[in-house]
Parts: C-alpha cells; sequence; structure tokens
C-alpha cells in the first residue's frame, strides 16, 4: 500500500503539512495518492540515523552487505504487478518497458552483489616492511578502498526504477558500505515509496542497522537542498537537467566542507555520418536512427539530438528519408505535462533560430501530453556560431548538421561541450581518414560508438557512462557498470598496524582470497 | 645558469615588469637572480601550448612517456651542485637535506616510469559482444583511463623538490598523459627554474611536444588564479594551505566548466597515547615525539601536532619529559621569513587562550629565521569548546591534550577536521579496549600508524597522502605514491570499435601484455 509518508530509517513519518501528486499523463489526471514533503526535521532524523548506521555497515563483511542487496531484490520482484501498475500511472509507459527496467535494477543490485562477493575492487595493496632499510627503516604499509559515509540520491525523472530509489547509484553506494538518503523523484513518488519499502524489508530481514536507508517525499527543490548542505552527507548522487545538477554542485561546493556531488547531465550525443556510409546506406540508416531518436519518446540522455555530416547528395537523402521515417513512428507519451512544456520551448527555440530549416515536425493535434517529433537541419557555420543550437532538446528531436568539409565537421566536434557518447558512422575503413576527427570526438565524450546507435547503455564493467562537463560534473567516474562503487570510496593506509586489527581484505594470510597487489606485484584470485 | 625568466614550453620568456628575488634565510638576505612574473600573454601562450601538445602526447605510448620521466630525472642529476646550492641558498635547510629530497625526487619520477612499463594502472576492462543475446545483442564494450587535459600545479613552500617542479603532482601528471604547467613558489624560483629546465631538456631529448611542459614564475597570487580559470586547464594539483587550496578550489568550482582541484592543505595529525604505553613508554616516547616535532624545524604537513592521552600519571610525566626533550633540540631556521611570521602569530594565538599551560617555550632570542619550539597543554573539555585549539601551527609546536577519560577522548577525535593521518600509541593489546576510537580516527583520517610517528611519508603503493577535507579537498584519491595517476584520467569506453584503432592496451590480442578484466575476470599479467 502507498502512504503517501516519509521513510526516516525504519518509520513511517508525515509530519509536514506541504503535500502532493503524482500525475498520469496518459490518463491526462493526478494520480489518488497523496505524499506529504519531509520537513527539516525529518530530514535531520534521517541524517543523523545515516550517521550514526554508518559505522556498524561501513565495517559489516562485504558478504553481509552482498546479501542485503540480493534481498532488495528480491523484495523488489515481491512488491509484483503493483509496482509494475503504479510505474505505468506514474509515466505513461508501457507495462513492457516498465518489467524492462525492473529486471535492469534487480539486475543491478545483484551485480554488485556480486562484485562484493569477489573482492577484487577495493585495490588492497600491501607494502611490507623492510627494518634493514638504510638510512631508514621501510614500515609496512597496507591500503584498501574505504566508504566516504552516507550519500544523497536524486534519482532521474527519465528511469522511476534503475536510476532512482533503488537503482544504480544507490545500489552502488550500499554496497560500497554508504548509507543512502533518497530524495524522491516527485514524478513517480509511488513508485520511489514502494521500493524504499522493499529496502527498509530487506534491510530488516537481513539485519542491517536502522538508518541505513530512509526516502523522503519532495514536490520542489527545498528538500534536496537542505539535504545536500546538511554537514552529515558526504557525497551526492544526482541524474536530471543541467540546470539542477549545476545547481547541487555549486551548494555542495560551497559547503565548509566540500562534498562530492557525481550529477549526469544533458548531452547531446554527436552522431557522425561519414561520406560513403552515408553514399551506400542513407535508407538503412534513416530507418535506424528515426527508431533511436523516438525510442521511449526520446527521453534518454543517450538520445542522438545531433547527426554531423559532409554536404553532399548521401547527407541530403540521408535527411530526406530519416523526415520520412520519424513521421512513421507513433507519437509517445511523455512522462509529464512539465517534460513536455519543456520540449516544446525547446524545440521551438532551436527551430526558430537564424538559418534553421525544419525537415519535419508533426502539428497535428496530439492527445494530450504526446509529444510531436521533429528534425531540423542547419549548415556547420552556422551552427558553429550560434551555442543555442548546442543544446540539448530533450525529446523526440533531432538537428542534422551540414558541414562543408571534414575540416569544419573536425572544427564542430573539437568545439561540442562534452558529451555522454559519439557515434562514428563509418563503412569500414573510411574511418581511417578521418583520424583528427576521431581524436577531437574522443576528447568530447565518456564513449564512442561505432556504426551503431548511442542509445541503449549496456551495464557492463567495461561501460563507462558519464564524460566531460556537462555530460556530468566528474568525468573520472562512470554512473553506470559496477565501477561505480568507486565514487563512494577513498584509500585509507594502515602502518605497522597489528594484523588482527586489520580489515580482513589486508590481513596477511588474505582470509577473504582477494585479488591484491603484493610489493608490486598483482596477484589476482578470481 | 638561472635566467630569472619563464618558460613557455621550450622558449624563454621575460615579457612582464613585475620582478622579484628568492630569499636566503640562513643569511637574512634576498637571493641575487632576479625573476620576471608570467604576464597574462604568456599564460595564454603556455595554455594553448600545452592544449596542442595534448594531443600527441595523450596518443603517445606509455613507453614513450616513460622515456621521457627516466630523463628528467637523468636530467635532474645533472644540475649537479647547481641545484642544491640554488636549493640550500632558497631554503635554509641543509646539503644533506637537498640531497635526499632529490633522490626522493627522482625515485618518483622513475617509479611512474616503472608504472607505465608494467600498464596495470589503466584498469583495461573488456566485456566481449554476444550477437546472439536477447531481446536485444549485446556489443562489444572495452574500457581504458585516457588522461584529462592539461593540469595546472602549485608547488609546496616545504618541499621545493618533491612536491614542486618535477615533484609528485607533475610527475603523476606527464605519467598519465596531462601536460603540466607550473605555477612556481615564489620562495624557491631558482629551484623550480633549474628543474624546468632539466624537464625542458628531457621533451627536447626524448622527443615531446612542445608546451608538454611550461613553467611560470609567480610572486603573488594573480598568476595562479587566471592560470587555474583558463579553459585550457582541466585539473589543479596544489600543497600549502587551506586558506590557498580553498581559493583555488572555490575558483575551479565556479568555472562554467568546474575542474578537479587536488589541494593537500592543513592538518594536525592527532597521536593518540594510551594509559599503559604511557606508562611504560613516557620517557622513550617524549624523546621520539621531540624529534618528530622538530624534524625540519617542525614544517612537514605530517608533523604532530596534537597529542592527546588520558589524564593521569603517565600523561604528566610525558608531558614534562616532553618539554625538557624539546628544549636540548638546537632551533632551525624556518624556510622564509613570512613562514616564520605565520608561526609566530598562529603559535602566540593557541598560547594566549583561555585554558592554556605553555610548558616550554625558547624565549631566547634566536638567530634571524630561526623558529623557537613550544609545547603548550589543555584539558579535553577546553580543546573541545574552541575551534581555535584545533587549528594548525605549522612549525615545531605541538598540543597535548589531557582528556577526561576514553569516552572524551573518543569525542574529541570525532569532532576533529579531517586529517592525513592519526596515530596510536598502545601496549600491543592495550588497543582492544578501545575500538569505538579507533573507529572514531579511521573516520577522519587517510592514514593510521601504529606505535610509530606520522613524519616520513613512505613513497609506495600502498601509501596514501591525503584524507576528509581540509586535509585534502578530494579524500578519494592520494597525492604520494602511483596512485597518484588516477588524478588526472578518466574512464573512456570504446563500444564495436575496430580492433586497428582501439588503443594498444585494448585491442584483442593485447599486444602490451598488460593486466586486463576480461569477461569479468581479471587476467593479471605482472
Amino acid at each position: 500500500m502507498i502512504t503517501g509518508k516519509n521513510y526516516i530509517g525504519s518509520s513511517l513519518s508525515a509530519s509536514g503539512n506541504k503535500t502532493y501528486h503524482t500525475f498520469n499523463p496518459l490518463e491526462n489526471k493526478p494520480n489518488v495518492p497523496v505524499f506529504t514533503e519531509a520537513t527539516s526535521q525529518e530530514i535531520d532524523q534521517a541524517a543523523t540515523l545515516a550517521k550514526t548506521a554508518f559505522v556498524p555497515f561501513s565495517k559489516m563483511s562485504t558478504t553481509k552487505r552482498a546479501e542485503f542487496l540480493r534481498c532488495i531484490a528480491d523484495e523488489i520482484m515481491r512488491l509484483d504487478e503493483q509496482l509494475i501498475q503504479t510505474y505505468c500511472s506514474e509515466t505513461g509507459l508501457p507495462e513492457g518497458r516498465a518489467k524492462g527496467e525492473r529486471g535492469r535494477t534487480v539486475g543491478q543490485l545483484r551485480s554488485f552483489a556480486d562484485l562484493l562477493d569477489q573482492g577484487d575492487w577495493q585495490e588492497a595493496t600491501i607494502d611490507h616492511a623492510d627494518p634493514n632499510r638504510s638510512p631508514i627503516p621501510k614500515p609496512d604499509v597496507r591500503k584498501l578502498l574505504v566508504p566516504i559515509g552516507p550519500i544523497a540520491v536524486f534519482g532521474a525523472s527519465n528511469f522511476p526504477l534503475a536510476y532512482a530509489t533503488a537503482g544504480g547509484d544507490t545500489a552502488a553506494a550500499l554496497a560500497a558500505g554508504c548509507p543512502v538518503i533518497v530524495k524522491s523523484h516527485p514524478m513517480h513518488a509511488g513508485t520511489g515509496e514502494l521500493v524504499a519499502s522493499a529496502i527498509i524489508k530487506a534491510a530488516e530481514k537481513t539485519g542491517m542497522p536502522n538508518g541505513v536507508f530512509s526516502n523522503l517525499n519532495s514536490s520542489g527543490i527545498d528538500v534536496g537542498k537542505y539535504l545536500v548542505s546538511h554537514e552529515a552527507i558526504k557525497g551526492v548522487g544526482f541524474t536530471g537537467s543541467i540546470k539542477g545538477g549545476r545547481a547541487l554542485y555549486d551548494l555542495a561546493a560551497q559547503r565548509k566542507e566540500p562534498i562530492p556531488v557525481f550529477a549526469e547531465m544533458g548531452s547531446v550525443n554527436p552522431v557522425i555520418m561519414l561520406p560513403k556510409a552515408l553514399k551506400n546506406r542513407a535508407t538503412e540508416l534513416a530507418k535506424t536512427y528515426a527508431g533511436s531518436i523516438t525510442l521511449g519518446t526520446g527521453q534518454f540522455c543517450t538520445n542522438p539530438g545531433l547527426i554531423l555530416g559532409i554536404k553532399g547528395e548521401g547527407l541530403t537523402a540521408f535527411s530526406e528519408q530519416l523526415a520520412q521515417d520519424i513521421m512513421q513512428i507513433a507519437p509517445g507519451c511523455m512522462l509529464h505535462p512539465n517534460i513536455l512544456v519543456a520540449y516544446d520551448t525547446l524545440k521551438t527555440t532551436a527551430s526558430s533560430q537564424m538559418g534553421i530549416t525544419v525537415l519535419t515536425e508533426s502539428t497535428e493535434p496530439a492527445q494530450p501530453n504526446f509529444a510531436q517529433q521533429a528534425v531540423v537541419a542547419v549548415d556547420g557555420g552556422t551552427f558553429l556560431d550560434n551555442p543555442t543550437l548546442h543544446q540539448e532538446v530533450f525529446g523526440p528531436f533531432s538537428m542534422v548538421v551540414a558541414c562543408e568539409d571534414a575540416a569544419q565537421l573536425t572544427q564542430i566536434v573539437a568545439n561540442l561541450e562534452g558529451q555522454l557518447t559519439g557515434t562514428i558512422i563509418s563503412d569500414e575503413d573510411e574511418i581511417n581518414g578521418y583520424e583528427d576527427l576521431v581524436i577531437a570526438l574522443e576528447n568530447r565524450v565518456g564513449r564512442v560508438i561505432f556504426n551503431g546507435v548511442p542509445t541503449g547503455v549496456e551495464v557492463c564493467a567495461a561501460m563507462n557512462h558519464g564524460g566531460p562537463y556537462p555530460a556530468s560534473t566528474d568525468s573520472r567516474f562512470t554512473a553506470v557498470g559496477v565501477h561505480a562503487i568507486k565514487r563512494w570510496v577513498r584509500p585509507m593506509s594502515f602502518q605497522d598496524w597489528p594484523d588482527a586489527l586489520l580489515p580482513a581484505e589486508l590481513q596477511e594470510n588474505n582470509p577473504l582470497g582477494i585479488t591484491r597487489t603484493v610489493d608490486g606485484k598483482l596477484i589476482a584470485t578470481s
């Protein structure tokens, strides 16, 4: 049952008087449950509980933490139809998507549990003593990654399960040994509360300290600001807009004790289509990209919003075909009226810039909250000169840029802001003639893709989801895949420390059997 | 020969009109060479060169970069007596210290070269494709750490070689593939120019792109501020005061594109002496700590500025003996008159706080620029209530805090600001009775030491030099040891990328023979 209350640790609480509803965009009406926003006092309680829980949670064996993560996954599955129906009612997304995203969410939780069982991620490093070294003896030094403290997680509007309450950031932080306080996304507060209840149940079943997890309702920006400013919070995970992410980053940087903010923000995900590929495959590419641009009604952070090519018949043929194909795809419902308003505003701004040609735009009156897809075109020089055209239009929209030549194409890529992804469409060896372009692209993105589409982020260890600012606030960490755990840990050295008091990972006889670097030699056991 | 000019890449330049001298604190007079501060135009030139050099330098084989680092070490050794004499004249430190620090500096450069040859640090990760996976095929994804871009390095006043021009930050950044622009420390501009000349010579000998290194003279804060704000700069390394480090951090956070700042700043390095150890070894401990407090005239970031114990005979005996022993040590010359002024001011502030007892303080008129060591005492309650007493007094000074009991001792430790180190002095098993205290200490520091002194930072892979703020601005990275390279790299994924175009580290047949994680399995070769 959805209570509309906050979870302050394992206690339900609703002492505030600010309430709100979620919204069903397909039915174009608010959902029934009433949610009560967390008060400052409730946030303080959650933060104090998290701080207290940090000590036992951080010191707990990784096996116990793995058990907790797997139990969360099981409890989420047990929410069954109620979760799927709530998800659909709060997003307008179809049941298939809900189930797919649920699968990804529990898969992530279990992959972090596997990582914990393996133990290799902790970078255990041992340098033995040398008492006979001259002029001074060498001490015994051992290093391990340890958790940094309670983390605040701000979920994404577009992934109510996989990047929200028990999503990637939460799973990574809990795996690291950091308690988590989620600022629930107002658009899917019901989904959030259900998942929070699963986490709380799992925490109780596996004997976690109270306060290891809290879930705070929030309808605006106050709860998040208060939370990020709280001295008990030692790190922040965020997925959303540049404006929102930057505001949190600034707030965290201005604290007496600044804390890291990992904000995964905007990206137009440039796609470069080389001439031979366009000449040989314009029709096929147009079809593929019409699908990628409209996937999930364009509401993916890896949506291809910018397609770059060199002026010519190939690019013209592609653009015309793309304009046709994209109109064959049924318009989709957006997650929330506010997201549609933002989409329409940004689309209109982009489309009305000097030099822009609208290749296609659905103008028929759509159902309420359904997005009208659009493709626009512009020449390279105009694009270069107008930063407004570089901005993300979040939704089923893309811009085709016709460059004068390879030099201008390279110049445009080199001048882009940081991006999550960059894609090159090439006829096999064609890419070899574009070394400078490829280097320029690599310098602006966190992931390059060859002859594919940027949408669809594989959850695997080799995945990097992040990139130079503003794709993310810290390009040195991924938000997807098990290496995301590295955001929430810091190295800690033990010098001449008694063996029995060392963390098991660093004890001389390696009781956990993990991979370690000993006196410069990596000894792998996995 | 010291020219007093800036190195803008390989060119000597002095187009400005702001000049300054370094100072010989032992002779109490300025040194002869005249240094010309870099102009904005010269900084722009250095930054543009660095940006241009970044592409070939970042793409260069790690073998070539290793050769460059080793050549820098050789060229530094070739500076021979001129370097040692300049170092001594600019610091007042003895020749032995100069040679020791030079050894550490070239040792660091060579250890990063070894790391590059080994290749394991790049976290190469490969997840193979599965075209038959349902519902969607799995792509081939490969990940590697790549350099982030040109780095600005601000060296330390107290390590003119090991944490300056070719010190730890520079070595780590060059190893990572990032060009470096050093803002030369005004107190040892001559030492800096000599080392810069060695780096430039090595760059030319090993065929590095011009701009891979620049050295900018600076007498105040303007050059550094301009440099950190420059769009070409993608990261900052700093060692120095909290005030200076925080100012750079704030500046970097306020940029349109925020960049990471790794500032290693203040620390009082708490030492906890447990009762039995004090009872049995007060005399020996006093002698050891008198040496540690005055080592290098107290000018180490790991200087033990705070000694915590529980009230009693043992602590009293230790304090009295420490006060005696420290007066037996000959006063030392400080690095610069300004550092002595800061020391005297902070010492006076601390000593004049309510409840402080000055156990000993040399009051004889000392030679110019020589520091008068001091030890003060205070009770736990007074210390807890007065944040002024928690501040670092950079120099040969320490404060002994007498706590009421173990609970108050733990409370004090839990309420300390972040520290580089924390030391526990214990009679073997005595520590077992202090679990809460040990946990509290671990949460506040980056390194714990058992029955030793915090001074003397071993350069090894297992070392962590850093800690919760304000010990450093980012506790997730070490400033000492080869893992310091991780500050200057970001992950980059290649999806379905042609094998021949992949970095060698990620090519299917592993031509470099490095350690990689393939389909979840770590395959070590080192």
